[in-house]
């Protein structure tokens, strides 16, 4: 089969909202008037980022997945993407599988595949989003002020146990594994809530790396510090039974790979939050607070366990530290 | 050395058009008024488009040059990239050079480094490139007419005789091995060309894969045949020698790698483009011209040599086929 047949197959579907696709040297697209273009992008590895023999459709689904949080992380209605991938082989089963996890992400969050290029080699997948977003609206990690509350979506956690599961390190129950799983394979980008951040969120971003990490990020662009009560991190039912084992705290703050969205906001803003919390269905919870950084550290982030500040060793992944 | 830190000592520098660079969840930028924005983007694989040992400086000039060589292609002037790259690990030396030639490529055509991701896994680098065309002047592959001519610029072949040599097949001058290398190493997108043919060229494409190949594509989008003449094509002394050689015909015309425009234009058209030629200093060669497809085949492109048709089997570089 060749490259451009490969292409055509897997790749090629109608857009809603671009106006040259796949097929020449390049895409074409308008923004709307009086809006920024946000972009982002995102590798994944076969081997770093997922298994090798992961389910295909899954790393279709996640590929995607991963780069329409990063939009909603800034507010951003995502609009656009494009994808690179190398493969060791054509193997059309591997493909159509894939091809169908993307595409059921793309349409589920509406987002047109606008170009790429395939090649070959070890399995790599580049996906680069892009996003609308009115001027000056999008919400970034450095506008986090003192006072404000610190919130997350969902739950924390499952991802990272899910793995943990899959590796031997934990033995967790029927249900949760099932919660754990999809959360590690095929998860849910909280689209929906970062639209709705807009005007209120001070500061967002989405949990990737782990919540310590990421939430550092908004304390380093936003030259603050935070205090956080782990009692208070959304979690399911096994972090909450084993909150003082130090292993558990570090999949729960550490772990990553969770999409949720952590921001800031103006206590002033809780009963909107709540209220949006119901409106989507979705769990929001306040976990801490933002204050001044007290200037003895770069970074100054205090978890508190049982009113207690507990020190983790593991911050987050960082793939090279 | 941890992931933060390498993106900021190689490859955060300061940008010239751009809302929001890197650093946050995603980039900002604005698109000038009644522009489409254009995007393509490439992945190079090490063992596939770049010797595993190559300088880390031509890899990263020629990540970049080849995507500015598909904005040259639209008619469109390059702005932005984005670059993800896989890293076996975290070589300084490798990765300053690397930042070093992929820097000078964008300095040279004005791109802002807007965004980007690394990542531990084989050597892979993914760039995708962004640019402006004011709407509904975009140069596609699909406007070729029946009496076209068609055009490519520079020479061909230099790129694919360059890595002949280095593989031991062929036995060129110094001087002409010099011309090569340069060709395969760090090759020159012809941007100001490409800028310069919007309202002239009725089809553009650049020749990446060969010339056949890729003027293949510019007679399916159109629906179109063509006849070349071999002697016609733009080449070094060596090609010129040794013309009647089937394996030096194929190098020259599906050895690829050449990054030169291939575009058609009304005979109309011929004066003002020998004007541009002499006022980029850059040659641009009569080859061939469109007509239309004889029906026999799909893809009806003839190429003579001497006044004979020739038959060549390789068509052109796909990663699969």
């Amino acid at each position: 089969m060749s490259e451009f047949r490969l292409i055509q197959q897997y790749f090629h579907r109608a857009t809603s909202k671009t106006d040259l696709g796949i097929g020449d040297d390049a895409a074409l697209i308008r923004v709307s008037q009086d809006h920024q273009l946000a972009i982002s992008t995102d590798m994944l590895v076969a081997g770093t980022h997922f298994f090798q023999d992961a389910a295909p459709y899954d790393i279709g689904w996640k590929a995607l997945a991963v780069n329409v949080s990063d939009m909603a992380a800034m507010g951003t209605q995502a609009k656009w993407a494009t994808l690179t991938i190398a493969l060791p082989e054509v193997n059309e089963a591997w493909l159509a599988e894939f091809s169908k996890g993307f595409f059921a992400c793309a349409e589920q969050f509406n987002v047109d595949l606008i170009g790429g290029d395939t090649t070959r080699g070890p399995l790599t997948i580049s996906v680069q989003i892009m996003g609308e977003v009115p001027t000056g609206q999008a919400i970034k990690r450095s506008g986090a002020q003192v006072g404000d509350d610190i919130w997350v979506s969902g739950e924390l956690g499952n991802a990272a146990l899910g793995l943990a599961q899959l590796q031997g390190k934990v033995k967790i129950s029927e249900d949760e594994l099932t919660i754990c799983l999809n959360a590690l394979h095929t998860p849910i980008p909280r689209s929906a809530l970062g639209l709705a951040l807009r005007g209120i969120a001070t500061s967002c971003i989405d949990i990737s790396d782990g919540l310590l990490a990421d939430l550092e990020h908004i304390l380093k662009a936003s030259s603050l510090g935070a205090t956080i009560d782990l009692e208070k991190v959304p979690c399911i039912e096994y972090f909450k039974n084993n909150l003082s084992n130090t292993a558990i705290q570090e999949l729960l703050l550490a772990g990553g790979d969770d999409y949720e969205l952590c921001f800031t906001a103006p206590k002033t803003k809780r009963e909107t939050i709540n209220t949006l919390s119901k409106q989507l269905d979705l769990p929001i919870s306040n976990i801490g607070a933002i204050r001044l950084n007290t200037g003895r550290m770069d970074i100054d982030l205090q978890v508190n366990h049982q009113n207690n500040k507990i020190e983790l060793l593991k911050q987050g992944f960082d793939h090279f530290a």
